[in-house]
């Protein structure tokens, strides 16, 4: 397809296009002839990923490239999939020394295959500081062991057992970082939900 | 306790504190002499929420405000913590027609006790909204059902049997509204982690 028709597909500006082929977010197009370029579902794919990881989770460009090069294979080497949600998490947050030995401790009793380089280790790690802080005595390891079951569910809803590890920036591989990012308000907002069935019932 | 040691308490600044006064977001101390207040359990307990929803869920000042009003019963004569949890959530976000069906079958098919006041109604039609968008058909009104039955294992977690329903801005409805936030992240990191421990495992 033309550029323009990439465009309409996506919802992506014309401009924007050209901008994210410059900066090596997206590969250009097969030469067709001068000034012209063909392009195929790959470019489709690898616009709607970077459109949704502008627009849902405001990442800047500069992130965006090293998770498109993570799923390109172009990283240090990590599995695609690691390194790409890697670059996804938020980093530089403070961590306490308690809400290390916590992570630690838990991973340890929930028998958990990750290391500290993953996305999800770090941001525990700020997540139960920034708990500590404002709610002393806030958390406890064994209602993070509950959570814990609960989100290992989740990932066995949302990763299916023939799923292709080997894949590189296959549609698996770029759904499982839509995936991600697109999941977590649904997720967040039925537990919101939830709470106010619960309140109601609770209430009667 | 003398406003120093409220302070020092809860780590926010004398020229915080008296702001919050002002504003309306903190109750004055009692009088002891002039120019001096005494600070209770009750002061430390609003300025830790203040201060959780600024810092952890980025709140401006007048919707801290509305929160607490309803915390302090002076809403619109909804139940405080639905006023509450109301006034945390983003709002203003575009709606598909399509969401729109899908979260009313949805809780049709649940029967949660919700109705479309509820925080979290808007929130995921906006979340489904965004979804679609980004990724036309990736979900499903099962997918949506599998992470509800989740969400409501949470709630059950979360808000005890004995919980009281009554209380204002009592210990119970301060925890409510500092749980509902500070567990997000916690929730999400945990998401993560259990995706990459299913991910290596898959991977052997």
């Amino acid at each position: 397809m033309r550029i323009s028709d990439l465009s309409r597909t996506t919802g992506v500006p014309v401009a924007s296009i050209k901008f994210y082929i410059r900066e090596g977010l997206l590969p250009r197009g097969r030469p067709t002839a001068p000034n012209q370029a063909d392009y195929d579902k790959e470019h489709v794919e690898r616009l709607t990923l970077i459109r949704a990881l502008r627009e849902v989770a405001g990442l800047p460009v500069a992130v965006i490239g090293d998770v498109v090069a993570a799923l390109d294979g172009a990283g240090d080497g990590s599995p695609a999939l690691t390194t790409a949600l890697r670059a996804l998490a938020p980093d530089g947050a403070d961590v306490s020394a308690a809400a290390r030995v916590t992570v630690r401790q838990l991973i340890d009793e929930l028998d958990w295959s990750v290391d500290e380089e993953s996305a999800g280790y770090s941001m525990l790690e700020a997540a139960l500081t920034a708990l500590d802080e404002h709610w002393p005595n806030g958390y406890s390891v064994e209602r993070l062991r509950a959570y814990a079951d609960l989100a290992g569910r989740m990932a066995e809803i949302e990763i299916p057992e023939d799923w292709d590890p080997q894949g590189k920036a296959t549609p698996s591989l770029v759904y499982a970082v839509l995936g991600t990012i697109l999941y977590e308000p649904v997720i967040l907002a039925l537990r919101r939900l939830a709470h106010a069935d619960r309140h109601r019932r609770l209430m009667q």
